[in-house]
């Protein structure tokens, strides 16, 4: 058992104070230092990487070459929020010269627009990834290069790496020469709640389970000031496999499938928790036949016993397995796939098609292809939805539908492993996200804690050097509308 | 008394129906035949003034020269949107090759962002603009723009010029060849009430007051799937006044304040409501003494009730009468100054600096100009705050705190008069805004009613356009992170 203790009141107020004084610090201060601050992060957390990645193998039973991926994916993440901040391009710098002929029927005044960082960020941390959606995770990289400080909410999972990360993050930020307060970690669900709930905390940032997620949400927007609340809660990320994909290459769907449900014990907000077969396909048969691969400890108990739970749910729900290992309900479970018709689906899309964090999944057997646009349309939003489909097939339809559902949509290929990007889109229709206006990974993540803000008529030593006529550093710009 | 019936539920039912028919034609559609749309409901509703404005005219008490004008506005912000549409920037494309060497630590695969139509939007208009924030004003503008249908709920306070205006849209929408769907417009709060809550309204844009945006704002986030609600929804918009401003222009400030706060009979929701002046000032000493203009008729029953009640609440908290005109509390309220100190705002700032909606406004004497910052910091959220200034004062800290506070900021200019650009922002912290990131003027307003999407691995021809390697209708676009 961990040893650190849940965060108290007079220690909470302390962080909150240096919090909004960072704020200030953060917001007057430039881009290029706040870049400069999230490379020394990620300069130190690799350097610690023989330190902390043994604690996350203690405390996630994650591999300990996952975690060391995971690290650099989390240090490469931190790199490009840094890079994303010099660039400048997240401002969105408009200006508006005068014009006194506006057709709008009065004159066009001088205005001149860009983002300001909202303030502090409540961080909630992920349990299934200690490092990318954690501690120094992307809510973190992107609320420091925006120019917000950052109070994470520790994740109960891993306590000890949460506390010696953060210890790694405050001592690098602190090196570096950020404000005091721009970085603070606090542990505790009491704690927790306070942070989402005080004037001070400007937005929110959590991954996580549906309940616990929508429970921060429901008291951020119950404030006297609401806040953006940015929750990744929950996702079943079907995938559709139309007939001729099936006969083309059934087998390796199949293989490639079960690599994709069972990658990380399933434990992937990613994980494709459905699969959408014709009726008598290849991809079946593979998958009756195949060897799965053997059970993983998952990441503590409690997880595994809501996984134990969710597979009872489903199975209550008339799933029948389709193929299992040797022991699916067992201290480290085994994978197992159950299946359901398309009919059954399509009167019962409540029980079946609810979110299963585990080394499981779901065949659903369909008549005919021309159903898929109904059965997309039965999901709710979702983080990704993936076609297995030939260049040929007809899925215009269901491309379109799978668009309206899904954050982020997939041809022959796995919705596991989010590449940190320019163009990534991670976030979806609710439940997928509380605010499917956002992304949480990827570079455009850093626009949700930002808040717009126009000059009017200003001298040009008072604005901000963006807007400038002659800036000191260049962004691109929309000037007069082009 | 107008004729207009609240309406049924069964023609509701019909309504949103119809509205999630045309979210998909929309969503299919393209922007170049939403752009058409905007155009022809423009023309429309150019061609229709001789019969609206008086309609506005008999329902409003507005003088016809402020109800043209405000209809060429809105038509201006039709054809704005329209040129956004087209344009495109608005769409965000976004395309990362794949790139097997990618540093994150695993390969990149082929990403392209873009943004979607969010679908059904309803829309709130407002008592004070019965057209520039009403049928056809900036939500409606920028959500059809968005490709979204939109869903008007009509303000009490117009309900003839909003059916009337409503039949020239829809006509227009027709005759253009928009889907059957694209605009309706209901009638009564309980209307209302169940738009926000339906699950196929996906978003709602609302122009009013604190008590009633609030109370759909709540609404709309505890739905079982909460929506964007992007309230606008009071303002006190503060102008600070330097030393040196008022030693220089003490009396021509004086002058346009009044003009300012008394413009329209003071029912904008940008209406200077708080001006700071130093004791003694050259401009509490015009203001003293200046004739202010006669009073005016107010929209309507209700808000000339809730104005005089706000006034007395504010003269119930302290505040003493400076300046007024023949019969401030009467039909037609003539404008009414009051005063109060510096040390009276801080120790009573919820009495004080409430929004009040009329042609009243608040004089607050300052000791020092050091004590600005101090007064700023306990306003609320606000969507305007302005300087009247010097060029060599001392007001760095102050802009930065105004900046936090308010969506514009203004250096010897007025907060009435909201221009239609594209670098306008209309939004602020709570409660100018129940969504700071985003604003209800300006091109940007598009962004409101857009989701982003990307594809991942996708052939060509399934791809939007705009994500292309050979687009037909080219739009900038961020590739590979430039």
């Amino acid at each position: 058992m961990s040893e650190v203790q849940a965060t108290g009141a007079a220690e909470l107020e302390g962080i909150l104070a240096a919090a909004e004084r960072a704020a200030g610090e953060l917001r007057r201060g430039d881009r290029f230092a706040r870049a400069a601050y999230l490379t020394a992060v990620a300069d130190a957390l690799d350097a610690e990487a023989d330190a902390l990645v043994p604690i996350g193998r203690r405390e996630t039973n994650l591999p300990e070459a996952r975690l060391r991926g995971e690290l650099k994916r989390t240090t490469f993440q931190l790199r490009i929020f840094a890079e994303t901040a010099v660039d400048g391009r997240y401002l969105d710098a408009r200006i508006d010269h005068a014009e006194p002929e506006w057709p709008m029927g009065a004159p066009r005044p001088d205005l001149r627009r860009t983002h300001i960082p909202l303030g502090p960020v409540a961080v909630f941390s992920a349990s299934n990834f200690p490092f990318a959606f954690s501690v120094a995770g992307g809510d973190t990289a992107s609320a420091l290069a925006a120019g917000c400080p950052v109070v994470v909410k520790a994740h109960s999972g891993h306590l000890d790496l949460s506390r010696e990360t953060a210890r790694v993050v405050g001592e690098a930020l602190s090196a570096a020469g950020a404000p005091a307060g721009s970085f603070a970690i606090v542990y505790g669900t009491d704690a927790g709640r306070t942070l989402v709930q005080d004037r001070r905390i400007k937005a929110a940032g959590f991954t996580g389970s549906i309940p616990g997620g929508r429970a921060l949400f429901d008291l951020a927007q119950s404030r006297p000031d609401p806040i953006p609340f940015y929750g990744e809660l929950g996702s079943n990320n079907p995938v559709f496999v139309t007939e001729a994909a099936d006969r083309a290459r059934g087998g390796d769907i199949a293989r490639e499938f079960i690599g994709s449900f069972t990658l990380g014990a399933g434990q992937f907000c990613t994980k494709p928790g459905t699969v959408l077969v014709p009726k008598g396909s290849r991809m079946l048969a593979a998958l009756r036949e195949a060897e799965l691969p053997a059970g993983a400890a998952m990441l503590n108990e409690r997880i595994r016993e809501g996984y134990v739970q969710a597979v009872r749910a489903l199975q209550a729900g008339g799933a029948r397995v389709v193929n299992a290992g040797f022991d699916p309900y067992g201290e480290a479970p085994s994978p197992i796939l159950h299946i359901v018709s398309a009919a059954e689906v399509l009167a019962n899309p409540g029980a079946l098609l609810e979110e299963c964090f585990g080394p499981s999944s779901l065949v659903v057997e369909y008549d005919s292809e021309a159903q898929l646009p109904e059965l997309a349309s039965v999901f709710e939003g979702q983080l990704t939805a993936s076609l297995q489909a030939e260049e040929g097939d007809d899925v215009a339809e269901l491309v379109d539908v799978l668009a309206v559902k899904a954050g982020r949509v997939l041809w022959n290929q796995w919705p596991t492993g989010v590449s940190v990007t320019y163009a990534q889109q991670h976030g979806g229709p609710y439940p997928a996200s509380t605010a499917s206006g956002s992304t949480s990974v990827g570079t455009a993540a850093i626009d949700r804690f930002l808040r717009p803000v126009a000059y009017q008529g200003f001298p040009q030593g008072l604005l901000p050097d963006e807007l400038r006529e002659d800036p000191a550093n260049p962004v691109p710009r929309l000037v007069d509308g082009r």
